[in-house]
């Protein structure tokens, strides 16, 4: 089984991987990848993968049966806009963003039926960015969200999970909106916290700094120019799930400066005990919680 | 060069490596293991470390050149009680106790000139504990902070920092207080953030965690007693940095409700930035960020 010709425009971290994975598993009869600097695409030759390289994104599209759109989200609705008119319209579109509400609301009505679309996002990021860091097993055992809405046709919900599962990929299917609850709960207000955490400590205290600090704080080193657009794209859910966590820690807060030493022991064991039990079975259900990055 | 006779007084995680390495390195004339109980002893006699065990803390002390606390912070008290007056008055005593304050205080009353006392701390923890996560390894490359006070003796803060300084640690002097402010900063209040992110996600978003929200969160599997007991014999410290931590949070979260766009990104953009430096400075000064657990 292949899925014809598949096209990626944006090889980093995702779509280079996606393009390595491709062809180490044979899934594409040909493989088109787009980029705009003739730099990346040399990368991408020197790498000697299989595939027709071009500056042209519409070139990129016209004969692809899979359309896979691994641009950063604020250049995803200029791509598109550029491409729509040469997509097939048997096309499965979809893309890697990490926000999807208001990407996907602006992609679905650019698209319209054009071709069938529909948003995903491989969790599968790093700290490390571009094709230097592609790996062809970076979805193996990873969660992939693909996002349906009421416009989304089955056809195009079935062939993007059958295609996100050919990695090794779970596919998980949420509303936009839940999407962005949910990443801004394991993701994205994680990663303000490991800044804030990296940004709060003193010179000295980082000297002292141990195997806890440096993975609690790694995905910290992630690119600001990355995070700064998927944070500000969902500026309304980190808002609200960071508001929640600040609730939280003020109580914490007040039981460290003010209850009496048993009160404040039983409130502390509470959460760490919640804690400790719900990530215990987080490594037992979750594949990436027991491989190393 | 050995240390002669050395006692270790709990072979958890970091007495049981301490012994493993010590043998390893031939730093020990004689090796005198204590702990209370039975079941423990016998885990150490199947490993075959080459010590002497005993139930008996007295006992264990009373030949020994460098006696090494390594029971939990609620418990030095008692044994210090118990063990002072078997002490050489030539034995450096020393510990590994995550919090200084409080606890140095205390031992440094009981112990008087009975002994040599210095407190340490060895910042080269796990989430993982006990005799059976132990590695002869475990110290190298770590910090370990020595907290002299006015009170402590050239003699000891000498003795202490060659004693740590050959399991191929670095050594960092600081005083008791400034040692539990820099530590809240770099594991008490992260291990809360880390217990709260795991807590404050929805069943349905630990589906989608990744590698990121497992390296974030991977010190939450501690054991929940050990921390209480360290997060409430730092309480004070933990709730000033937290207190910090929680005013840049709340200035964030309006950033992300009120702000402008652009203005939105600038100051997003700044702390990520400012993130991103400091850990990679860290990258490149800290050996542990190097290696991984």
């Amino acid at each position: 089984m292949t899925f014809g010709t598949v096209a990626i425009l944006g090889p980093g971290l995702i779509g280079g991987s996606l393009a390595l994975a491709l062809a180490e598993r044979g899934l594409a009869d040909k493989l088109v990848i787009y980029a705009r600097s003739p730099r990346a695409l040399d990368a991408i030759r020197t790498a000697g993968v299989d595939a027709e390289l071009t500056g042209n994104p519409s070139e990129a599209v016209r004969d692809a049966d899979v359309v896979i759109l691994c641009v950063p989200i604020e250049a995803m609705a200029a791509l598109v806009s550029e491409i729509r008119d040469a997509l097939k319209p048997t096309a499965l579109v979809t893309d890697v963003g990490s926000v999807k509400y208001s990407v996907d609301r602006d992609l679905e009505l650019l698209i319209g039926n054009r071709a069938l679309w529909i948003g995903s996002h491989p969790m599968a990021g790093s700290e490390q960015a571009g094709f230097t860091a592609a790996r062809a097993d970076l979805f193996e055992g990873a969660a992939v969200v693909v996002t349906p809405t009421p416009q989304t046709q089955k056809e195009a919900v079935d062939r993007a999970e059958e295609f996100w599962k050919a990695f090794g990929a779970r596919v998980i299917k949420l509303s936009p909106k839940d999407h962005d609850t949910y990443v801004a709960q394991i993701s994205h207000v994680p990663h303000l916290l490991a800044s804030a955490l990296v940004c709060h400590a003193s010179p000295e205290a980082r000297k002292l700094a141990g195997g806890g600090f440096r993975d609690t704080t790694r995905v910290a080193s992630g690119s600001p120019d990355l995070w700064t657009e998927i944070l500000s794209a969902n500026a309304k859910s980190v808002a609200t799930e960071l508001g929640a966590l600040i609730v939280h820690l003020k109580a914490l807060k007040s039981h460290l400066e003010e209850s009496p030493s048993d009160v404040l022991k039983h409130s502390l064991h509470t959460t760490l005990k919640a804690a400790q039990d719900a990530r215990s079975q987080m490594v037992e259900t979750n594949p990436l919680f027991k491989k190393r990055p």
